[in-house]
This record gives structure tokens, sequence and C-alpha cells, in this order.
């Protein structure tokens, strides 16, 4: 197994899991190499369901490397929070809890391509610019039009595009959907407590389904 | 190298590199076994400059799958946010910006070593658990010995604890400390303004020190 994935735990819903890449973009980008692990933070845009782009500074030696059609993997990962047992009202009871961490995270296999032709990287720019200012800016988006055309020819000559073919894809939302539906509301609420509204609002999605035994 | 890190990303100070870790615990903890490239997301404690300890699931492969003095990357990751080219006062007068994503990240490496035995179970359990009720409870901090002693003796039978010897940490903080002084107070209150304030606390600590040429 490539990550510890009890059933419970999860994220078998396609469109969870393309939420968690909307709302955590920057992945850590992990491969592996001559000289041993590699990691950078990316943020990358997923392209239909086979596909994550995205591109790296031409002096990051990622590209260098790292060979085309080489396995790396993207770890995608939302918000995250400690559980204390002090939050589940069953804790007086019987005392039988130890604390937890819930997050969700999506990791995601794939062989890269890197793309070092000037019309490959301006459209790997263009998506992810136009995505990410349309849903921050909308009508006020920047457009890689409003630079001038000579300074992102330079800003293009920097950069190296890539493309990861995906070949699997594993997630978890570890969000106490295994305790019983008291306990996970009072963790729930504790989290809001404490400011973790991310968290709380993804445990609320995932409430657990009957009394554990 | 095994991250992509200029000159003027790079973070050098020890107490930033503790305090990134204090406040993101929560590592993506990776592999390079037969079966390919394996994460998981696993708290982890500083034990002094030269150790971090941790435990999994007795039922995760990883302990299986890792042999003892085996290279790891341990990935903590703080706040991050996309900056918009918008947030900029000075693209009005020269448009000469493009997006980019700021965050701080900590990767440490390291041979790690699993520990199956009771005394070492209970020791790490114990100091992480001491660690983050401190911090979150405080004098109503959870305590394993709230916890029926044959019920803890099951928990840790169910566990595998292992410690990490660091041997290089490499830490970034990308907070446009690059940009003009007046673009990165603007891309502060446009951050502050989304609700971004961790991002913007950290790059509020690492102000340029003068105007970009």
């Amino acid at each position: 197994m490539t990550m510890y994935l009890p059933a419970h735990f999860a994220e078998t819903n396609d469109e969870e899991i393309a939420a968690i890449l909307a709302d955590a973009p920057l992945a850590a980008l992990v491969a592996v190499t001559d000289e041993g692990l590699v990691a950078n933070h990316i943020p990358l845009l997923a392209e239909g369901a086979d596909t994550l782009i995205g591109h790296v500074a031409l002096a990051n030696d990622l590209h260098r490397l790292v060979p085309d059609g080489a396995s790396v993997l993207a770890i995608f990962r939302r918000d995250d929070a400690y559980v204390t047992p002090n939050s589940y009202p069953t804790k007086a009871a019987h005392h039988r809890h130890v604390p937890t961490w819930n997050y969700q995270a999506v990791h995601v296999h794939g062989l890269i391509t890197f793309q070092h032709d000037e019309k490959a990287k301006r459209r790997a720019v263009g998506m992810l610019t136009a995505w990410h200012e349309r849903h921050l800016n909308g009508e006020t988006a920047w457009r890689m039009a409003d630079a001038p055309a000579n300074y992102m020819a330079t800003m293009l000559t920097n950069i190296v595009a890539f493309r990861i073919a995906i070949t699997r894809v594993i997630a978890k939302s570890k969000l106490s959907q295994n305790r019983e539906p008291i306990d996970h509301q009072g963790a729930v609420e504790n989290l809001m407590s404490r400011g973790k509204a991310g968290i709380a609002a993804a445990m609320v999605k995932r409430r657990p389904r009957k009394t554990a035994p």
C-alpha cells in the first residue's frame, strides 16, 4: 500500500476528491532521483480526469533530474487538526479514547513529461492563471495579456511546463466518521471553537452513519 | 538539489524552522519502497535538533516496506496562498508582474528506525500527547493515565513507534520578500482581506529589506 488507508477512511467520492484538489492546489510533488527523494511545492491543475498540469522554474533541477516518463507522486492536502479526547462527550463515561489527527489528502501517482516548447508553456501558464484568477477575482481577473508581450515572453523562457499522466489516485478523508455520533459532534464543536472551520465543515459532511458498536 | 531553493527564499532561521514544525506538525512522510513512492500523513515531534519521533498503526505497512536505516523525507508545510498580480500597487504603472504562490515548507531528510517495544511506544505516544495537550488544553490536558490501563495497553499493541535520525534540513519561506516593499505590502493586505491571516503574518515578519532594482 502506498498510503495506509482503512476502508472507513477511504475517500471514494469523485466530487470530494476534485474539491480537495481545487481547495488545496499547492501539491507537494515528489520524485525519486539519483540524489534521493526530491520534493517541490507546485500548484497543479487537473485537466480532465487523466492529467495534471503545472510548471517549474527553468532553474529548478527537477526537469534535469527526472526523465520523461518517470513516476512521480503529487500530494494534495486540505485542512487538518489535532483532535483531543477531551472533545468527546462519552469520555466522561468510559475514558476509552486517545488523541488523533483529522485531515483529507489526495495522492495522485503518475508519469511526468516535461514540455519546453513555448506553446505548451503558454498554455500551462494560461490555464493555471485563468483558473485561479477566475475564482479569486472574477470579472477583474488578471490576464496574461495584461503584461507587456516582451516581458511575458521572457517569463516563459524561464519556466518549463509539465504534464502528469495519472496512473492512480488514492484519497483519504480522516474525519472521525468512525466515532459515535455524539463524539463526532463534540469534536466538530471543539474544532469550531478553535477556529478550525475548514476541517469542521468537512467533518459535518461526513457524519457517522450509525452508532459504533 | 532536493528542493528548488533560490537564495532569497532560503529559510535559515532555526527559530522559524522550529515554529513551522510546531504550527504544522502533520508531516507528509515519504519513503521509497519496492512498491514505489509511499506517503503517510503523520504528526511528528522534534526531540532536540537531531531526531523526529512518531508512530504509525501496526496495520500500516510502512514498517514492513521500509527497512530500518532507510532514507525518508518528512515534509512540513505551513499556510500557503495564491498571490494575484492585482494585489501589487506597481502593476498599474508597468504591468510587469505574474502570479505566484507563497508558502513555508521544511523538508527533513533522515534515516528511520522502527520501535516495537512497549517502552518506546509508550514514550513516543506520551511525548506527542503531552506536547499537543499542553498547547491546546493547558491545565485540563488529557493524559494517557486518564484512560483505563488495559485499554491503553491494547492501543499500544496496535501501533509501531519510530525515530528519524535527521541528516539534512532544507527550509523555504516563499513570502514575496523579493518584491518591492509597496508590492509586498499590497500582497499582505490582499491576503488579509481574503482571510489568509496565517501567510500574511508570516510575510509581515519577512518584509523586503530594500527596493528591488
